[in-house]
């Protein structure tokens, strides 16, 4: 045993009975999946018994509906059975007392921020509203999960918040021992944003920019996203208050900006990477959207905003153009009936693909099924 | 002569010579056209001689680059020559003394607020970014100042002002007493845009709330609008300090919508409605962007993003769809290139004509060119 699990272990008394106490030790190698820390460590075991071979463990779990728990109890049941004089596991379930909860959020500094561990995040920024920030930040999400990795998204615009809509998300944002826990897409990607606390979607949040802030702030702080390969930080359009706070307060690694074809956008763009500039982080790409168009009749190929000027706005902001997405109507329809997750995301994957190169991280394909 | 004119008058002595007196009063009759006020009022008619019959009037000009002299002067020799005894009329031009400026300055208070006369303030809002909102707001400017009216744009968009781009303006802003002199374009609309402001259109403006707040409160109450028939203020998306500011500290009468087709979009216009309504304002309609598409290699109708859902908006909202405007290359096209004033205007009249009809102002078309 090591010195920091004998200092987090201290509570407990070592047991006087061998087989128990390598117990305990086997159940120090069981990770809670979304804290990716051990289960001992964390205090959720409460206690061990054996007797004749037969092993009786008391976890207390952060929530009733802890979705964890079959995770644990089957790492927890492997761990025992691999020692030798245990050939039968028990649980008991029980959900932390208040005293245990308070322990653990003390332990925490009453907050989720030591618990989130996050590989890399990434800030989905414009300037210019409308380009397609979220359909970006949702598609890369989704090919990120596809590909394995375990994937949040931020959604900081507070004021018209388009995440949960294109992922169908209806679920109630619930609370654990360190504040909120995001609900999961049907694929598995974390989400909070505004418009999950909300009543009703069309709700409208008046609210001036120390609000805001501070709104950002707790979906960081206050958000529990345990580990996640990635987080992905969809930013609303301008350079004032949520951007700020987003680049200022937020672990951000990088931005990707995303454009339209007109000049117009692209001089708004120029705001938004200027911002970065001034604020010290890298650009890691443009991705262009509405780039083009097929017609459905002829086939015929469209620019349905003019030509392009991503190739001078690329060079203007020192950043490579990652790639173009067309203009699809299939797309926009999917985000309204909420299936992003069941999207074709063909025209999409090179473009993620170079945002994981960037990234130094290669990005798996899934089997395509059969 | 009335008791406000006469007070306005006090400061100078009524003259002994009665042509010359008859002269002082006909001049009341002048109008500065961009404050509306008369001349004499405003102290800018600083001596008058008769000799002869030859009147001889020094007239000090707010700047020296005044745009209403040429005005003014056609009025003031227009008026003199009406009254007996005056056959030639001759000008000398000064600019106003620190001294004059001083008082005249004085009495409106230091900003131009009492010489901005609005009949109607319209917002254009959305909620969403890039649904059109700047578009809709240049076109209609456009077909309200071919119509012969006066027509100003406020671009309460701070962070990401596309107005001046649209309209090709490069005009730099001068000041007079009161404050800022709005450039006009080329057509002669008014505006009043962050960009317009910066040394660089890419130029980012990364500023926290209350100074969002601050410099849409000057654009109001520190540019000398004058005289108008239409004020519009253009919106960024959200519902957050901008719109919070110009909803509130401006006299806005009533806002305009603007969406897109998709049903998200819609989801995010529900929200600037709702704050509309919080605040007592009511929405004069609706109107849909990017609603259709024609190829241009088959004719062939496209819904670029989708069905549409407006007609439900509308209902939800419950403000009438005043109109559903095409996705069209060649207008992106325009506003990339600065001609926004030269584009056809044939598909936005109807909507023109609609928001005219609600203001209870019937929108003049403008004699076709042969």
């Amino acid at each position: 045993m090591n010195e920091k699990k004998r200092a987090e272990d201290a509570e407990r008394e070592p047991s006087a009975d061998p087989i128990v106490e390598r117990a305990w030790q086997a159940l120090h190698s069981v990770l809670d999946p979304e804290l990716e820390r051990d289960v001992v460590s964390l205090g959720l075991v409460r206690q061990v018994e054996v007797r004749d071979g037969r092993a009786e463990v008391e976890l207390a779990l952060t929530s009733a509906t802890c979705p964890a728990r079959d995770s644990i109890a089957a790492d927890a049941r492997r761990a025992l059975l691999s020692l030798e004089g245990v050939h039968e596991v028990e649980f008991r379930f029980r959900t932390l007392s208040e005293e245990e909860r308070k322990r653990l959020v003390e332990k925490s500094e009453g907050t989720a921020r030591p618990f989130n561990k996050v590989r890399h995040t990434l800030a989905v920024m414009s300037g210019k509203g409308g380009v397609g920030k979220s359909m970006v930040t949702g598609l890369l999400a989704v090919a990120l999960r596809q590909s394995g990795a375990r994937v949040g998204i931020l959604d900081a615009d507070i004021t018209g918040p388009s995440i949960p809509r294109m992922f169908g998300m209806r679920e109630e944002v619930s609370s654990c021992p360190f504040g909120l826990r995001p609900p999961q897409t049907k694929g598995g990607i974390k989400v909070m944003s505004m418009n999950l606390l909300l009543a009703e979607e069309g709700q409208a949040v008046i609210w001036r920019g120390p609000m805001i802030s501070r709104a950002i702030e707790q979906f960081w702080g206050d958000v529990l996203w345990g580990a996640l390969d990635y987080l992905l930080v969809d930013l609303p359009p301008g350079t004032s208050d949520a951007p700020l706070t987003v680049l200022q307060s937020l672990p951000v690694e990088s931005v990707l900006l995303v454009t339209s074809p007109q000049e117009l956008a692209g001089m708004v763009v120029r705001k938004a990477a200027g911002m970065a500039k001034q604020l010290h982080l890298p650009i890691i790409g443009l991705v262009e959207n509405f780039a083009h168009f097929t017609c459905p009749h002829c086939g015929g190929k469209i620019d349905p905003f003019g030509p392009s000027h991503s190739a001078l706005l690329s060079h203007q902001v020192a950043a490579p153009l990652l790639g173009r997405l067309p203009l699809d109507p299939t797309l926009a329809e999917c985000c309204d009936q909420g299936m992003l997750e069941n999207c074709p995301l063909d025209a999409f994957m090179p473009v993620a693909e170079a945002i994981c190169q960037k990234l130094g991280e290669p990005l798996r394909r899934p089997p395509r099924p059969h």
